[in-house]
């Protein structure tokens, strides 16, 4: 039997790091625990986690550590992509075995300009190589960063082939008629589509969309989420205006050291600010700045500081 | 007491995969043995060896058995670089151990537009947690595929914290100019600069770099080695200009399955032409075309046939 599909507001969740550089575990429990008590699903090793900055040891033995403490697997969709077929699908295997909903999966970012056939092949044999019936595949577009596009021709021949498995995507383009084309071409099939972040998720779910993945939900998960459920209400549209002025503020600045640098601030925990090179913190005078802009908007972040007072014991 | 540095003229040893796509060991010991008959040392796990294809734990591996194959170590400057601290420190300390003369590494090359203060120290970290007085680093600069830049300022930076292990630089950017002016910054400081392709091995020599690291070295060592050889001599110059032209029919095609196709024919060992995902064989017409264009320069492999007779056994 299928489990019900994961929907809704995703964080991909960011991973707050020790001195040494090694992740804090307490800390990344407290913080997916505090995000689903704001309604919001949890994309561990998204791109704003800097899963790739983590080896996939790391990674693996994280999720397992997040599972043991009784964050529910059926409210995660982790990534799992990787340049190679052998490790996207260790890794998707390992997280699907422990009982996912779904994996985000990252086409192979290294080689640039490579044919659909070879995108094709790639997804095709880490599906096989999973070999795994509970397996739920989210294609994780995101050129700007990947520099290596999901196709529609490549979704639809994955679909074709993989029906069962290929469950949506994730569209990080930031071009809201890209993803209202995807939506149009394969909703009606049971193909999921997330926008990559909150600005157009009132047309997303009006439109046939699944909900959002988003960096800023990190900082802003119960507004989100609330404006996911009235999505069809004047509030609703009053809290998209709202939404969209706290992300505007965060996309003025590098968004991972950003983020952990509000979650420091708002949760009263110095902690957190730590990235794994090749990112580099939010200096102070920045940082001081993005919160001034924040409180004039009247944003918080309701029951972090309790959350991670926990975590800091 | 430190080993006299590698220099001259490396091939990044392309990766033959078996039908189920695991590597051949068999054909790549004969291939690396067969680059070294021709006086071209091995930049096994470079972007041409399909590196980011495989996982860390299959590099280590294959590593470790062409090691044992009594592939000389002086000879070789594996790639280990990773978009991750932990990897790229775990792949290169083990390369270090097993007495390699030098690491060629790539930047992270996810995240794209970061800081040069945050490659600062993903490098300054990884040669820290290697912790290895024999590392010797060679910085990989290929925008055209990491999309992240060695600059100057970098490799000042490097080299003035870490002047014994930063040992010099690989530059894939194609362009000449931007070479010879990391020569002129940093060779007398004792950094080795390797051109990305042969075509200005002559110009590079002259200027004080240290030879050159090329894809098509997989296929014409020889004759590039002999032109490193002969460099100061007309007849130097006379191979430049047949070397640059088997280059330029070779960049007709995309580089990588092409490599294998030639390997495949003139070693008369069709087993050579698979190709991970994402990338694709060389279609058979495009295949035959180059050949003939090869075969018009009078462009023969050496030795290759009996070499991979003896793999084939």
């Amino acid at each position: 039997m299928a489990a019900a599909r994961i929907k809704g507001v995703l964080s991909p969740v960011v991973t707050p790091f020790k001195r040494d550089l090694s992740p804090d575990v307490g800390r990344f429990i407290a913080h997916c625990k505090w995000l689903l008590s704001q309604d919001c699903g949890l994309a561990v090793f998204g791109t704003n986690s800097e899963a790739n900055s983590m080896s996939a040891d790391e990674r693996m033995a994280l999720l397992e550590t997040v599972v043991a403490a009784g964050v529910p697997t059926d409210r995660m969709m982790p990534g799992t992509g990787a340049c190679s077929i052998t490790e996207a699908a260790r890794v998707s295997a390992h997280a699907t075995k422990l009982g996912v909903s779904g994996v985000l999966m990252l086409p192979p970012f290294y080689y640039k300009g490579v044919p659909e056939e070879g995108l094709f092949r790639f997804f095709s044999e880490v599906v096989q190589r999973v070999g795994d019936e509970r397996l739920r595949v989210y294609l994780y577009h995101i050129p700007p960063v990947s520099a290596v596009a999901i196709t529609h021709k490549l979704v639809e021949r994955l679909m074709k082939a993989y029906p069962r498995q290929i469950a949506g995507m994730k569209d990080s383009a930031d071009d809201w008629p890209h993803t209202r084309s995807m939506i149009e071409a394969f909703a009606r099939d049971g193909f999921d589509v997330f926008s990559g972040n909150e600005k157009p998720l009132i047309d997303n779910i009006k439109a046939g969309g699944a909900g959002c993945i988003s960096a800023t939900a990190n900082i802003n998960p119960g507004k989100i989420a609330e404006t996911y459920e009235k999505y069809a209400t004047r509030d609703g549209e009053k809290l998209q205006l709202w939404i969209n002025d706290v992300r505007g503020v965060m996309q003025g600045y590098v968004m991972i050291p950003a983020l952990k640098y509000c979650i420091a601030h708002y949760g009263r925990d110095a902690a957190w600010t730590p990235v794994r090179p090749p990112l580099v913190e939010t200096a102070e005078a920045q940082g001081r700045e993005m919160i001034a802009k924040l409180d004039k908007l009247g944003f918080t972040m309701p029951g972090l500081r309790q959350a991670m007072a926990v975590a800091a014991e």
